[in-house]
């Protein structure tokens, strides 16, 4: 079983390719929570929705979230009647929200709904949001702290940040489908997919049982660094660090994941830190790691699937 | 002030009738909250909305609920996801809703949330829910006993219906907005609307500070009835009165409200009924009652209106 961490856009593209590369019994993809939250009373799982609809090839590409032939009658509406709007919603989307909502409020497990609606929409591969109990990022800025989307969406991530906090992890569960898919017995590679370090991963990687995992791991961690020519290929992953008073580099977010990482792939970009990085003592893998369609996102999944493939033969020598 | 007691289509077109006549601040039309229910964890209030829509001029005459231009983008998609569908929710009516839902969930009363609505969509008069209580009407059936949108939309009026449970109505009190807008003192007339008599008008008179203000009036009560030539104009009004042993009547319903009413209007189809529902006491005006647009709406009300000024006259003598 390879486990694939992923949030967003970045993570969606990769989780993609390795759905393509990977059969359903042999891959895991454990999605961000941290950045849902309510909204207008309903259940929004901002990163769960874009990796599920990337994965049934509903994305919208042109808005990097939400959902292809999407309409705009409700948002329209909405605004007519004064109600808010900074948080855009669509009627297709609004479906899936509204289906999620009713199933909590009924007392059904996020983990449990997630996976109804991915296999409604035809995806094959499990989808596992990365707790079923709520963990909530909240981001320290200049202006206070401010719960995740107020900061992402609502000031379009202008604030200063300081740090994070995530508010719940330290009870939150893996989701009991996750336990009965994955164990250490059974994990051949985690893999943290080009997300953002912070708000992204991070969350991820406080939730007890996954971080045990990685701890006591004897399969090697992947990762795919997020950042490539020193910008983030989307989001504002860069922008952070350069307010954590770190360089926006591959070699910077290979510094930050330590030895939680055992070999990275960086983009061609990036070739020349690749000693950088290999002094801090993971593999580097250099491919090409933009994923602007389809087949890029299944070939860097192959190279990913390699190097896990040849890392863990130097983890655990046959 | 006018007071005019409706439920949906029927109730919503005189009430547009008399908000062309009346001026704001002399018409509170009071509606019919027992058919109100939650789905798909929305809180819906038919006939609120049927009478807001019209209000506002963007009822949907070609559904008869529901509003003009509405896209269902949403509903498409929650039958794609296996979602319940026999409640259509267009996309537009649906921002309407999740406002409301949201509202509700924050501890706003129904009555405050009505207003903002109603205005926000350009309404003036005074749009009331009989009540800010959960008053939720169960329908007696062959069937058994069902939830009003169960009998009404799921089952189609189908099962026979034996009587009527209008749940919560005992505790139920107006919104403290009706209170203030009308009093004993204050009320020149009640009219009761051409709505379904067991489940738009009931529901109604059943609110304590309603049917008090009713019983001990010293102000007349005009009805339009809501049966034309031996059928409902819309609804399942007469089928009811059939499955209860009553002829479906102009006369049969006044029989039914009894010594409530002290004036009825009838079609000019039902002309020949006048000296029948005269021998019960209350008088009569035959006029055209179809009101199949705005302008008929509006004579309508004038003959509502007028009948009113006359038959005070009659029990205040000056």
């Amino acid at each position: 079983m390879i486990v694939a961490l992923a949030g967003g856009v970045g993570g969606a593209r990769l989780a993609l390719g390795l759905a393509a590369e990977l059969p359903p019994q042999r891959l895991a993809i454990v999605v961000n929570t941290g950045d849902d939250f309510e909204h207008l009373g309903l259940a929004i799982s901002p990163d769960i929705d874009t990796v599920t609809y990337t994965l049934a090839g509903l994305n919208n590409p042109a808005l990097g979230w939400g959902r292809v032939d999407e309409t705009w009658s409700f948002m329209e509406t909405l605004a007519a009647l004064g109600g808010e709007t900074w948080f855009r919603l669509g009627d297709r989307d609004l479906a899936l929200h509204v289906l999620r909502t009713a199933a909590l409020a009924r007392g059904e497990r996020l983990s449990d709904v997630t996976r109804l609606i991915a296999e409604r929409l035809g995806v094959r591969h499990a989808i596992v949001p990365m707790s079923d109990d709520s963990v909530r990022t909240f981001v320290m800025t200049d202006r206070g702290e401010l719960a995740f989307q107020d900061y992402f969406v609502r000031l379009r991530c202008e604030p200063r940040v300081t740090g994070f906090r995530f508010d719940g992890s330290e009870n939150a569960r893996v989701p009991p489908m996750l336990a009965a898919l994955c164990s250490e017995a059974n994990i051949e590679a985690a893999v943290i997919c080009p997300s953002n370090p912070y708000v992204s991963i991070e969350p991820i990687l406080t939730v007890q049982t996954i971080r045990a995992w990685l701890e006591r791991r004897r399969f090697p961690v992947i990762a795919v660094s997020p950042i490539v020519g020193g910008v983030a290929v989307k989001g504002p992953a860069a922008k952070m660090m350069h307010e954590l008073g770190f360089e926006s580099s591959a070699a910077a977010v290979a510094q930050h994941y330590g030895d939680l990482v055992d070999a990275w792939i960086v983009d061609r970009a990036d070739a020349a830190l690749a000693h950088e990085i290999q002094r801090l003592g993971p593999h580097v893998e250099v491919a090409d790691t933009m994923m602007t369609d389809a087949a890029c996102s299944a070939a860097l999944a192959r190279v990913v699937v390699d190097v896990a493939r040849r890392v863990r033969a130097r983890v655990r020598p046959a």
